[in-house]
């Protein structure tokens, strides 16, 4: 079985700039995190974007539903932002393609001690394999359906709708 | 959905013996881990031994089976030792218990910088929830039935039979 | 022999805003970084403000000034932002007081996995106790007297004037 | 000023061998650690031996003295397991050497989460320039003289004898 694990930016993969002292992007960490799991799942990534998910536009998430089209794999995961995950799962959900597409990302860039990345990744990796066809946001330890989740920014979690 | 967590030690629960230098077993890092990962999914721990998994008996192993049968969940993760986790996995998977049963564990303790553990548990707690009855090793970013796994222990890595 | 620490924040005390992704001051990171050091010098903590050090105002300076002069200990430390750290060792330089006196800072907040905060704060702690009477800055594992001292901004060192 | 680094093992510089699941040496991590608290002090790196402090011989602890003496560095610093560390640098001290020797060593090994390894080498490395000639213990964030320093084993700290 083999996986396509997109890139497209979000808290998870952020990383910290020693010159100005702000969180930004620069090369992914997706590589080490998966080398410190010990993954030998086939994994192939595709870096889409790097983008703060508040700065994603429509037309970055067509680019994104049409990775996933093009994608000759049947399992996709992609790493995201949080803020607006919800909203992307709602673009690829609707496009009813059949695949199982699991979206993640964390609270706590990797680069921190007190990430919640490599947990993150863990799960959404367990759950893409086994999930029937559809679209999911996979966070918190828990599996939602692309329909029916939403983010409570008070508490920093994800809740079922 | 309500998961149960068996714990039986193994190197993901190991920690570091100040006294004498050596790796041994104190409380369970497996709460921690979990807050880590900020989960939320519903996890009802159950200490059942904490033993190297080289120092686990038959009688062990039926503890084990009593403990999966007498559980009220359906869906069971148990932490495990990977030098007999396989064997551990014949004696479930041929108890034929109408559950999802999802073994794990690292191959690097929690408790250092370079662990595979927390990885391997989101993993894990991902396929548990996703996965049809049955039982299963999940290590390495795999998932494994029971009865076609075996430990690469040159490599340190679990392929299939 | 009993040592004041002041902390005035910089980057070594930043923490992770979940809420909003930036880097800013919360509670400050000292004491668990003593505690992860082991130590058992006689540490007196006093936080005189935590900023980002382009934020300092001559008038700030002049109270980390009047906390020096007051403190009972002979045995100064001081966490400071690395971008003024020069500007704040020549006032305290200049005001000619009769007791040892080491700033120090973090390229990398304590927060992260590559911090260089405990290191230093180390490094600090053990040339304070050492050190004749004088202004110091301490960083990059050199001691440099503070009117002869200068952050080099494009390697992100500190380098002897 | 150049520093002289002997490393001869100890808890400091053990690792993890995931083939047995004991603590032992294999290369040293020193060189990581430097490198992640930023050291760009001129420090040369001597790999004498790569014990448990507790299998050091009186042969080991002369050639360790050798090795000092030969030194065209005039600061030295030398990791050490914590057991024996103090009966090292009794043979040290013995020797008056004309030259400021430091040991340090950890209670945790570097590759641990929760170590004290970078702490206590930040430490040492600020002692061991601001110190008059002489042998020293430096631990606990404290610098002890080598005729009077024991290790509390019940408490697993340094104290003053």
């Amino acid at each position: 079985m083999s996986i396509k694990l997109i890139l497209t930016g979000g808290t998870i993969d952020k990383h910290y700039n020693e010159s100005n002292g702000e969180m930004n992007f620069a090369e992914t960490h997706m590589p080490e995190l998966l080398k410190l799991g010990r993954n030998r799942a086939d994994i192939e990534l595709e870096q889409v974007m790097l983008l703060d998910s508040l700065e994603m536009t429509d037309a970055d998430r067509q680019t994104i539903l049409e990775s996933c089209k093009n994608s000759s794999q049947d399992k996709i995961m992609i790493t995201h932002g949080t803020d607006t995950i919800v909203k992307t799962a709602l673009v690829l959900g609707n496009a009813k393609i059949d695949k199982t597409i699991v979206l993640l990302g964390a609270m706590i860039p990797f680069v921190f001690k007190h990430s919640d990345a490599v947990f993150n990744m863990g799960f959404a990796l367990g759950a893409v394999q086994c999930l029937p066809q559809g679209v999911y946001v996979a966070m918190n330890g828990k599996v939602f359906d692309w329909d029916a989740v939403t983010k409570n920014r008070e508490q920093g979690v994800f809740e079922a709708l």
